[in-house]
């Protein structure tokens, strides 16, 4: 069975030596006022987290998968064993409640907080975690936009975890592309909506943890336009809710069935079918796509986390199996009086280990950076700094969910082949993380759909101005250690990298003015330069923290090489990882010529689409 | 339910046209006194060949990886629904025979024409081509270094069919490393052995096809030296065979479990039990890993096509959804009737269907290259061809097998993203590709080990000289077509990338004189310099593919566009996928430095092993 250690020792390291959050967040008068943002009360909490995550739903991750969810002919689920009390002890504990607002009964702890809460779920049991994550998704489009009656209906059993959310937005024909959903709703003229259409994917759509389910669901209001234009966002109520708060009657809701899926079986994916179900509307009508993207961005964020959480648990167990299992005669060997040294000792097991450390712990470093950036997003006085990091939250977003989800997939593979032919057998774990990291390179937008995101409307839309800013940042870190001996290799290459981004970037936009073939040019680079641009980004996280680490090793503050581990982390990321630019940079400049090709000849199509 | 028709047109391209096959083949005195190499009768038993896959294989595709295989009390096992029935159909029709010696009831068959058997089947089927294709593992190495009256006994029953065949190495503390095993052979003095130990990992182990099972056995016997110089093959029948050829008494080996696997459920994973079991020495004493390497060697090819027919099945269906599937808008629209347009359209989505269709296609022409060179290696009349050719097989085969899994689990994972969420869910098959094409960058040797036998064996070991060989005939094809304006850009990225590999190999060769930490900078280099080969050899089978289907457009031969996709894949693979040389070229200089990270540090070890 795989082990799972919470990597407190790294989470301290970004809280205090990289991001000085303490401080950051004690100049937001929100927490200021709440007291969260403590220094020993946020390690007190994630420590506490962590005896949780270890204790509660570590051992649950492999029954989850064994066992899936059962759908009852009723509609009803019912959840892996365990997961039900697990839920009980995590909601009584107040763990549903930890960032939210305290005005509805939350703790007021910050993103950062309950961003590595995520994490350490993800790492424990990504299934699992689902149910309390599509909560939170739920939660803050209805804290953003929802009406204070809704409001104060909802949350305050949302917050205390006695019920759920979903998010209900896929349509069997209609997945990417929301503008096609035919899921109506009709004006009782009560107030109420009546909701009916089906929805696929919907996960914790059905289960039993919890005594009502709140599904966020985007619908057509009859009248409106065609397109995303005419979509509204609907609060539907699994069980209807009195006027008093108590449950009521039934709603016209149902799960249909549940899908049979590659990973996360202990998660429940619904088909849920609304027939004249009652519905409230959330924010104003036709903006429904802009109030679920305030979920959607949560949850790409979230989506990262679990690429993040899940590399980070398959690292941890490939190190542990790298160490105890023993092939081969190492020369000079470890142990001549065993007949085998540790496969550890073997450069390729070390590159793929060091592959998952460096990818792993630069990608904690970017969520809780972008957490960070959140919590001053929301709670800055200065309305300049809000804007600030909401642009930097936004650039960042489409590369957290996409790189860290990808780079989490490979991470789990390549910890997966460690262990040789025992990774492909069920009980030894590897396979799970595997089968589990896939899915998040495809929901909440697949990594295809994140890359236009970040390159059309995050990067060209406005002319560059969130890249510059970023690249400012770089150019001027470049520039402050261009002294730093121990760091000029890095440097030398991030500053090239990130002057290649401008260019790469300048000529794709001028290419994207070019007539519609512009955005062929734009969809066939954004793959590649969204990877290229997180290697950017985690080329800039590794270089400082290796700046940081050298520090330390220089003050003599490296007791348990924790720092100097960082430091060659950091020379691995560089020499062995950030390369991949060299070919990106490449197939970038390709352009989409290459990929014109005759649709005939090359697809077998009966008429050319594109190309000639 | 997934789709899948035997890709025949580039099958007789290659035949053909590249390989110029039937008369390659028909210069080999074997083939033409059993006249069958004929192009006729090779393109009509292929055509069977894909009427029976596409007809009875691949409809029991998704049966066996939902049933998977059960085992009894008694330690006997049941197949998926519909596998027996189809293995008997298959034997009844002689595909069991299809390139054995006609000496034992074969029907001498080119291994070209078996490959391409191969090829289809696991394309249609992975789990159920094992059954038969373990049992041609042990045909040849029975046939090859089997005593007379083992052949006379044991072969004309396998190539019937009667009978499958399995290998047995691994043992629960013995993968990679095989010089640690602990089965014990002693000797009965009667000419046969006793054989005791546990074996784990035997696919197709125990199975209800056949009535007897064949199992090659790696076992010490009691005397021999310890390592691999100490190991002898033995051949373990599940049943006895009486004098006269009948089957008689149960032998000592039961089946003691299955393995619950990520994929390939249809295939029985066996632990085996030997307790006393009566067995029979294969070839020479404490040769048996030389013997073994006969089926490995086989094996490692068979493992390269399951890469290749996986990516194929997985690109072929990925393609079909790309045509069907209608999702946002596109510039020019493709019928503005519609909500939305197909996405084949999006130059992203033809990026992955093109990777599909570059990596299999030129995987394929490597497989069909190498089957060519291992029917010339074993009937050529000239012993210096056939010595070219042993030396080429032995060169490529770490590559086909390496090479061609990783590309086939990639474009597995690839095809399953064109499917977005749909590619997560069971129902579409995708995500069974995705696992059962895993399996094959494990098993057979790790890519990690075949890439140490790429780099160390086959390339360093002789002083460079196979690699030469090979440069030379890419340098001579480069050279020959430098006037060629069409061909010059591939070309001239060729020859550099040529040149580099020679100088790559070089530089690893001179740092593995020096002394341990040669070893280790083999080690570091191997994985990505199989890559980097991989791309040589792919890159030098798409400019000649190119070449001859320039000329054929030239002739204006080029009916239904299948030349003009060759060029244009050609193209796109050449400027989007071997542009991977450029990163590989930098990570294998940085050698093995980056990986030599203090144990203590960076592993948690308590003692440094390598590096300080």
């Amino acid at each position: 069975m795989p082990q799972y250690k919470a990597p407190l020792r790294d989470i301290k390291f970004l809280m205090h030596d990289l991001l000085d959050a303490p401080a950051q967040l004690g100049n937001l008068p929100f927490y200021a006022q709440n007291e969260t943002a403590d220094a020993d009360l946020m390690t007190q909490v994630l420590e506490e987290a962590a005896r949780f995550v270890e204790g509660e739903l570590v051992p649950l991750n492999a029954v989850g998968d064994q066992e899936g969810c059962t759908r009852h002919e009723d509609g009803s689920v019912t959840t892996p064993t365990g997961f039900k009390a697990a839920y009980k002890k995590y909601r009584e504990a107040g763990w549903t409640a930890l960032d939210a607002d305290p005005a509805y009964g939350g703790q007021g702890m910050p993103h950062l907080v309950s961003n590595v809460l995520v994490e350490m779920m993800t790492s424990a049991n990504v299934a699992w975690s689902m149910y309390p994550g599509l909560s939170h998704g739920a939660y803050s489009a209805l804290h953003a936009v929802g009406s204070e009656a809704l409001k104060n209906t909802y949350l305050p059993k949302i917050v205390s975890g006695e019920w759920t959310g979903t998010m209900c937005l896929t349509e069997p024909h209609a997945g990417t592309d929301l503008g096609i959903i035919r899921t109506k709703a009709t004006d009782n003229g009560d107030g109420s909506y009546s909701i009916t259409g089906t929805k696929i994917f919907i996960s914790a759509g059905e289960h039993d943890l919890a005594d009502n389910i709140v599904h966020l669901v985007l619908a057509r209001l009859e009248g409106s336009p065609m397109g995303t234009k005419g979509i509204s966002l609907f609060l539907v109520p699994k069980v209807l809710v009195n006027e008093d708060g108590s449950l009521g009657e039934r709603n016209g809701v149902v799960c249909g069935s549940l899908e049979h899926k590659m990973g996360i079986h202990g998660n429940a994916t619904a088909v849920l079918n609304f027939d004249g179900a009652k519905g409230y509307l959330v924010g104003e009508i036709n903006k429904g796509m802009n109030h679920m993207f305030i979920m959607m961005n949560a949850a790409r964020l979230g989506t990262g986390l679990q690429g993040l959480g899940l590399g980070e648990v398959a690292y941890q167990n490939a190190l542990a199996y790298a160490k105890d299992r023993l092939q081969m005669r190492h020369e000079p060997r470890v142990d001549a009086s065993q007949a085998a040294d540790p496969i550890i000792v073997y450069p390729d097991v070390r590159r793929m280990l060091l592959t998952g450390k460096a990818y792993t712990e630069a990608g904690r470093a970017l969520a809780m950076w972008l957490a960070l950036s959140i919590d001053i997003e929301h709670h800055h006085p200065d309305e300049a700094k809000r804007k600030e990091a909401a642009d930097l939250v936004a650039l960042l977003t489409p590369i957290a969910k996409a790189f860290m989800t990808d780079n989490g997939f490979n991470v789990a593979v390549q910890s997966q082949q460690v262990f040789g032919g025992h990774g492909y057998i069920r009980e030894w774990g590897m396979e799970q993380f595997v089968r589990d990291a896939r899915i998040g390179q495809i929901y909440e937008g697949t990594n295809g759909i994140q890359a236009l995101d970040l390159l059309g409307r995050k990067v060209l839309m406005d002319g560059g101005k969130k890249l510059q800013k970023l690249a400012g940042m770089l150019q001027e870190f470049v520039e402050e250690n261009a002294e730093d001996e121990n760091l000029a290799p890095y440097l030398d290459q991030l500053g090239k990298a990130a002057n290649q981004l401008g260019t790469l970037t300048m000529v794709i936009g001028q290419k994207a003015m070019q007539g519609p073939e512009g955005a062929d040019e734009v969809n066939a680079a954004a793959v590649d330069y969204l990877r290229y641009f997180g290697h950017v980004v985690y080329g800039y996280l590794w270089a400082r923290m290796a700046k940081i680490a050298q520090e330390k090793i220089g003050a003599g503050q490296d007791k348990d090489g924790f720092y100097l581990a960082k430091v060659q982390t950091a020379k691995f990321y560089f020499t062995k990882l950030f390369p991949e630019t060299k070919m990106l940079a490449t197939t970038i400049k390709a352009g989409n010529e290459p990929l014109a090709v005759d649709d005939r000849a090359v697809f077998g199509l009966e008429q050319p689409l594109v190309g000639a």
